[in-house]
């Protein structure tokens, strides 16, 4: 171990906060490395956002059936094989991280394939190889799925998010413990694809951190696909069968259980702190999360940590963004960029889709906020109505007073994009004036948008 | 014909700006009557933008027959039957039509059928039976499709976009003149479900008014699909035979003549401002279209005259502003609502869909703008590759020295939704900086939008 490489800037993982942090780094003519010990791209491309969207998609495609038979086609599933599923969403993670390999290089970032331990404040040793000395070191290891006592993930009746992505061949039945967005989205793909599924929540709804009547519709229209919901439900135990699971529930007091091929255990998830030697370092950890300040600076000068090792939303687009504060703050470029948590918006690819950011209503009403509420149904929309997809709404929260946008919650089609027009009118500080009088094209889904906008000043003209 | 109704607003035509503007004048309290002499909803609900997108939704779904058959599902067509896809988009059109009458009926707007004259400057005839005196009278007439000598609508043959929306049989091949947005809808449809399609246009480019490059990759798109492209053409006759059409077509001096089934005409649409007793007032016309001011008042006041009937792009949601304008006026609310010509979004529902607003780099070149041309691929948007829609890309034009937005293009998935972050940022005066640090949710087709305006300031991360 005789060479050691300089760098200005070094990032250990090359998930979605740090390969953008990498990046921009480069851009920012700091000479820069990223250290990957798994597949680049991190969780999010290899077995997270990007595969689960293509699995989405393709049980979107499936869903579709009936509405082909309506025009007399036939459809025969006698060759139909999941596995096939499967290798497209292999095949979609494969073409990201591979394009994000080739960014890396075009952008002159240096990539090394290894596990990075700190062995100094400025210094990291790759597998016991290589040393890297660097004067800023960004901490971007990401998370991994939590393992609950008694639930142990066993990669085959127990499984992780990871080995529910990575099935080729799809259970009967699956019990999933959790319900955030990871539980839902497995929970659609796999009724899509004729799997018997029973989705657990502790808390008294799913998808637990939405607005309360978003959760609602969606638990109603899961209910009509005959997915089982069972909230306020904990579990308190398993036996495993030879090929199926037993799981013990407890229902405000009442027992009962289920048994399925399966059980899927998405209850949230842990950041990867450990084996990097951060005990090396004295950076400050809080319950497993490192602490930072608002540049996402540890306590320790030069080391930052960015994503899910830190305490803010376990979101990609969360974890991007904090790499591009922490090196543009690295670079001394001037920004007043901060993180608002109300303007960072979240989707869930169910269907029908979610999408929010802000205030729910619940919230704004605990904190004694003076609000009104707009809903616009999706039936008010021309084109979702042309289309066959009428579920869903927009709601708005807005100040009472001036208007102000607390929070936007839309679940329906399109949702996930439809967000970022009232995002952006959050961001800037406009109002919903500014949506309602803007000419929206015909017939669109943005309708939709401008209308809960108009809604908010009485004057939409589809409800 | 004793009786004499009175009202202060009368809308004539009951499409996207005769029901909206009734609608709105109904919230600001004013008597208001539409007279309608066809269907509720006018063109666009009943033979336009409605119906034709519940084909196209259908004709996506067609198109996914080898994403199915890639999973090992076989599709068996024998009993496949356009009639179907057309009842489908006829339910689509009735169940909004049915909506516009709840909607007029809810907010207390009389609904009239008839065919409604001018007798004088405030009393209208409704099929020689009944008056109707009204303080404000509005014309919301609309358009319908234009012929061009030696190329009459038979009704058979020759075809109208009204006919081609109706039949509920498709030919083997059809001949389109006109590949402007309605034309290039119908190539799209009709390719979709197999028809020979020869697609003719005038002017060098399909879609005339989009940006070249939108253009460009359409077309290549489209001639994969084995749509037969003919730009710089005129047809310069036909001749009939008993179940086809032979159409002659001249390219720059060079002769040709296809045959085919059908012939369907889209070249343009002219005002509906015959039949309505026009010469009974004295409002001005020019080459057809009524003459208004920014308030949309004709040279009679109180006389006002919206959508197609006035020389504006001939879209439903412009008219239905228009109607808003209007109507606040005759109300008296004071507000400056202005139709900002660059701020009018436009939107074509092919496949790469087809959404822009403002200028295109060529017009803004020609005007001696000193811009900047931002182009992102959707090849760089995960969830585009993810869900194999990666064809496509943002194109944003911009001021070199400010950075204000002059046109947005965008050619690709979903592009009539996506567009509208954009002209909020435009309409509100923001600057691309606003969505380049915007935080947008990951995976999401939004994100191609945020790396365009990062693209634009040279801090894209996906390019």
């Amino acid at each position: 171990m005789s060479e050691i490489l300089d760098f200005d800037v070094a990032v250990i993982g090359s998930g979605p906060g740090g390969y953008v942090a990498a990046i921009r780094a480069a851009q920012l003519k700091l000479k820069t490395v990223v250290i990957e010990k798994g597949e680049i791209g991190g969780v999010c491309l290899n077995i997270g956002c990007i595969p689960s969207k293509a699995l989405i998609y393709q049980a979107e495609l499936f869903r579709s059936q009936p509405e082909l038979q309506k025009l007399g086609i036939k459809l025969d599933l006698t060759e139909f094989n999941y596995e096939k599923v499967y290798l497209e969403s292999r095949k979609a993670a494969n073409t990201l991280s591979k394009g994000v390999s080739f960014l890396l290089k075009k952008n002159g970032v240096t990539v090394i394939k290894g596990n990075a331990v700190f062995q100094t404040e400025k210094e990291l040793i790759i597998d016991d190889k290589q040393k890297i000395r660097a004067k800023s070191i960004i901490i971007a290891t990401g998370s991994g799925p939590k393992e609950i006592p008694g639930f142990e993930f066993d990669n085959n009746l127990v499984m992780s998010s990871t080995d529910a992505l990575l099935l080729k061949e799809l259970p009967k039945s699956v019990v999933i413990l959790g319900a955030g967005a990871i539980g839902v989205e497995f929970a659609h793909i796999m009724n899509a694809f004729g799997v018997e599924v029973h989705l657990v929540e502790m808390m008294p709804q799913i998808l637990p951190g939405e607005d309360n009547e978003i959760s609602e519709l969606l638990q109603r229209s899961f209910r009509k696909r005959q997915i089982n919901i069972y909230t306020s439900t904990k579990a308190s135990g398993i036996k495993k069968g030879e090929n199926s699971v037993e799981v013990k529930l407890e229902t405000e007091g009442e027992q009962k259980s289920l048994i399925a091929d399966k059980l899927l255990v998405v209850t949230g998830r842990v950041p990867n702190t450990e084996g990097i030697g951060l005990e090396k370092t004295s950076v400050k950890t809080d319950k497993g999360f490192i602490s930072v300040n608002s540049n996402y600076e540890t306590s320790i000068k030069g080391i930052y940590a960015i994503g899910d090792v830190v305490k803010t939303p376990l979101l990609a687009h969360v974890a991007s963004k904090e790499g591009e504060i922490a090196v543009e703050h690295i670079a001394g470029v001037k920004t007043n960029k901060k993180l608002d948590p109300y303007g960072i918006p979240g989707a869930v690819y169910c269907e029908p889709q979610v999408a929010s950011f802000g205030y729910t209503e619940a919230d704004a009403r605990k904190q004694g906020k003076d609000c009104k509420v707009s809903r616009f149904p999706y039936k008010g929309i021309g084109k979702a109505v042309a289309v066959g997809k009428s579920d869903g709404f927009v709601k708005l929260v807005t100040d009472s007073q001036t208007g102000e946008i607390l929070g936007a919650h839309v679940i329906g089609s399109e949702a996930s994009d439809l967000i970022h027009e009232l995002l952006l009118a959050k961001s800037a500080e406009l109002l919903p004036t500014d949506i309602a009088d803007m000419i929206h094209a015909h017939p669109t889904l943005s309708e939709g948008i401008m209308e809960a906008a108009r809604l908010s000043e009485n004057r939409a003209i589809h409800i």
